[in-house]
């Protein structure tokens, strides 16, 4: 049995080597239009994987939006299988950008779906939702880090539908007066500085979702709670057309910077099939010099 | 066009015509060793025909779980359009229990694979979860109803993991004080009742997921607030093998009882496939029989 690469030390890897852009690959109906490619399996298919060819050696991260996927059901799942596959043949970090959550065996089956050696539908990471509890994803994480694989759990995103729920309060916990947003903020790298392994580590395995627009201090998160240096992986979605800049990384995230992955998705993708590769070289090297 | 039959009166006919039974699609890999099926997407595929012929004529609701077709990747989902294509024509109504959730046209496009008549995974309802907020999910809603789609929105589930963040109040809402459970149920509630058909709606097209051994009132949850006979659909698994008990319905639901799903998974399906026809029939006739 080869050895075990953690994924938070793949992430490292990614970002030393290609910075911390993490290309979306999301054929909604839209955009396989512009591209000249039909709605369907075999359309989300191509679109798939000439992202992946375009990422391939210049970014270092891909994230697949499953829902556009699953519009196509079983067929758009076949592409999606094939999409994975070559996606990390080619070296490319994966999450599955799938937001599963459930709770004991029902939960066991999503995380064998994405995050089993050999699955069809292996990935390197997937995002989960905590809607049934925060405790019910730590057996998940468990198996996961076992095998190298990494989760991304929601706390707090940018749409201004979110505020209500993830700026709640927590009453009957341990960490009664958080909120929802830094209530899970604080589980997951809680979670991570508690593993036997974390004081080698440059990042944990398990990471929160936080929108590229969130207000922290809005949402009760204090982003300077987690250390000089946070081992926090945070996938940031909405950065380029939700209007995220990258310019402000620090100031919106503060010290967790450290741990940003970059999310760009349509800005990137609306340049179409044929320009699709110079503009993540570009991007990429954007990215990568901002030295954040 | 045909007439669109509403989602809440496929689910009132359903109740008068076999009672509130909903039996579980569950093919997890301990139930498919036990009925002696591979655990590959052909045994989800058996399993899941077996169920549906069992519930058929006997039962009026089945809810196939989609992880456990999901583990198996394109092959248990092309199990899976089978399944559900069956169920839909022998006129079972088919809870897809997938508890997707996003945002915009990533929401949609879930809502496009499980609740657009014609997909290839069409289903009659759909679980939701709510973190990114509920108002997230409201366009899905009116789509989902137009077409004669139903939602069911995850709000008070049973397990124990879920109390810190579904007791947690709001804040910045116009339900403040509120916990997390009683918004999206009043939320969920209020949405039925603002429809301009509703005066004359037994159930509503939109419903919640509420947990067969959850305390309401420890959840923050008044059911005596949503008047004598409430409209709203309660999706209820938990009865039977987890602990559920269907004599104590009212007791737990108080006026919600009206509108509960009783969903039994486990314990139907652990008689096994010579006996399950059998056990459907009984307990569909004995949750009949509970007069709630």
């Amino acid at each position: 049995m080869s050895e075990v690469v953690p994924f938070g030390d793949r992430l490292a890897a990614a970002f030393a080597a290609y910075g911390r852009l993490c290309v979306g690959v999301d054929p909604h109906a839209g955009l396989l239009d512009a591209w000249g490619l039909p709605d369907s399996g075999e359309g989300v298919r191509e679109f798939g994987l000439r992202v992946v060819d375009a990422a391939a050696g210049h970014a270092g991260i891909v994230k697949p939006q499953v829902s556009f996927f699953e519009r196509h059901g079983a067929a758009g799942y076949l592409a999606l299988e094939r999409v994975l596959a070559e996606a990390r043949d080619a070296g490319l970090v994966v999450i599955a950008d799938a937001k599963r959550g459930d709770i004991g065996s029902t939960l066991a089956g999503y995380a064998d779906a994405w995050l089993r050696p050999g699955s069809t539908l292996e990935a390197d990471a997937l995002t989960l939702n905590p809607y049934q509890g925060l405790a019910t994803l730590l057996p998940v994480m468990e198996q996961a880090a076992a095998v190298g694989k990494g989760v991304f759990v929601l706390a707090a995103t940018s749409n201004p539908e979110a505020q209500a729920l993830q700026t709640a309060e927590l009453r009957r916990s341990s960490r009664a007066g958080e909120t929802i947003a830094a209530a899970m903020i604080s589980g997951i790298d809680s979670w991570n500085r508690e593993r036997p392994d974390a004081a080698q580590r440059t990042f944990g395995d398990a990471g929160v979702v936080i929108g590229a627009t969130v207000d922290l201090p809005q949402m009760g998160v204090d982003p300077d709670a987690y250390g000089e240096r946070p081992t926090l992986p945070v996938l940031a979605p909405g950065f380029g057309h939700q209007g995220g800049d990258t310019g402000s990384i620090r100031e919106v995230f503060g010290p967790l910077a450290a741990g940003v992955i970059v999310n760009e998705s349509r800005s990137i993708l609306a340049t179409g099939p044929d320009e699709i590769g110079e503009t993540v070289r570009r991007r990429a090297g954007e990215v990568a010099e901002l030295g954040v």
